[in-house]
């Protein structure tokens, strides 16, 4: 892991853009922290500097909670090589949903298969480098981004002690063994009203879940339009199980 | 209302013992409290006698929150006469459930239409004399018991300013018109692994409400094992929206 920039944020919050090997990534610490912090990693649809005011609000929010936040560019995105086939993939689907289609399992596994394959092994060597850091321990959250990764995530990776799950994207139907072995805390947001999403899905993925404590929250609002007391709920689920 | 009893419980909670004509209530108010405080009218399965220890817990609560509390008794139930139509679809209910058959909507329909048209009006003169005591103004919310009763309640009360519903029991397909009337925040508790529960038919009926907020918590942990989170969560919920 190297670092390749640093600044200071508002709120005494370091903000370090890393490379870790040719995947792009930021940590945010607290420069007031001591003692080591437990460890938020942040998920989100790729696309670390389009989603980049998003996520550092959700990182200011994580330090000042008492956690580092990190988070890293997905495969095919920002500006990282495209993968061919999944820009295909999500080009079909788009064509799919505006066109008022089902949208087809292959079309998901064409997508989302490649970014767990590739993006999980990436998560876990991050938070190998991360969990190395002194200013970091543990234990570790994963919030959001693609649920598909995060749910595969949780399966493999045995110091991911407690989830956030937003359930807008889509997981294929291959990856439903996986959620049926996921046994760690659950807290998996649902737009009701998300029109690019397919609610029934969520559903069912929700009840494969193996977790004992699991919870849904199903809102309205579309899919950007979370409500923002979510936010806190977040913050009490991970104040549950990362303290 | 004709206040039968009185006394004094811990963290200086009134509980005062009420009669409405021939409806048995509670009511629950501050000591402490110098100006009109909200109120929250506490629903319960029926039998306030059996649900005291767990309805004078979640008084306490709200009073220690800044609010009035209250509860009266349905109909057929506890020390009132005994509804020989309603009795009989309970144990049509019991005994379908036990076979494991789908619960037929006429069952339905028999066990909850008395209890919604008899319940529905008493809760509404029990608000009539509450909101006229000085020590209690406004707003009101509703707080879970039987779920057609607060549907019906907050379609035809205008009062109401919020309710907390638990999908813990049915409610008849043709009270989904009244669903799509509620327009009021709602907090729709649903445990996912309720074996005596329909869960589609509380997903249906989360989908109807015609509320543009509102809010569903699925959690596992069986009928009875709502996770003590969810109060804090209700509290929350009824701080946005009485305060």
């Amino acid at each position: 892991m190297d670092f390749t920039s640093e600044r200071r944020l508002d709120d005494g919050v370091r903000e370090r853009e890393f490379t870790l090997g040719e995947i792009p990534g930021i940590l945010w610490t607290s420069e007031a922290a001591s003692e080591p912090v437990p460890l938020i990693l942040l998920g989100h649809p790729g696309g670390v500097g389009r989603m980049y005011p998003r996520l550092v609000a959700r990182a200011q929010r994580c330090v000042a909670l008492g956690y580092a936040a990190a988070t890293i560019e997905l495969p095919g995105s920002g500006d990282r090589p495209r993968l061919a086939d999944v820009d295909q993939a999500r080009a079909d689907l788009r064509r799919a949903v505006q066109a008022g289609e089902p949208v087809g399992d292959d079309i998901v596994e064409r997508l989302i298969l490649p970014l767990v394959d590739q993006g999980v092994p990436e998560w876990r060597a991050t938070l190998d480098a991360l969990l190395a850091l002194p200013e970091i321990d543990g234990p570790v959250g994963f919030a959001g981004g693609v649920i598909a990764i995060a749910v595969r995530l949780a399966v493999v990776e045995p110091r991911i002690a407690a989830a956030t799950l937003f359930a807008g994207s889509y997981v294929p139907r291959s990856m439903f063994d996986d959620a049926r072995q996921v046994t760690i805390p659950l807290l998996v947001l649902l737009q009701w009203d998300d029109e690019g999403n397919d609610r029934q899905l969520a559903l069912d993925l929700f009840d494969a879940f193996g977790s004992k404590e699991k919870t849904l929250h199903a809102n309205m609002g579309g899919h950007t339009g979370v409500p923002q007391f979510e936010g806190d709920d977040g913050d009490r689920f991970f104040g549950r199980h990362l303290k």
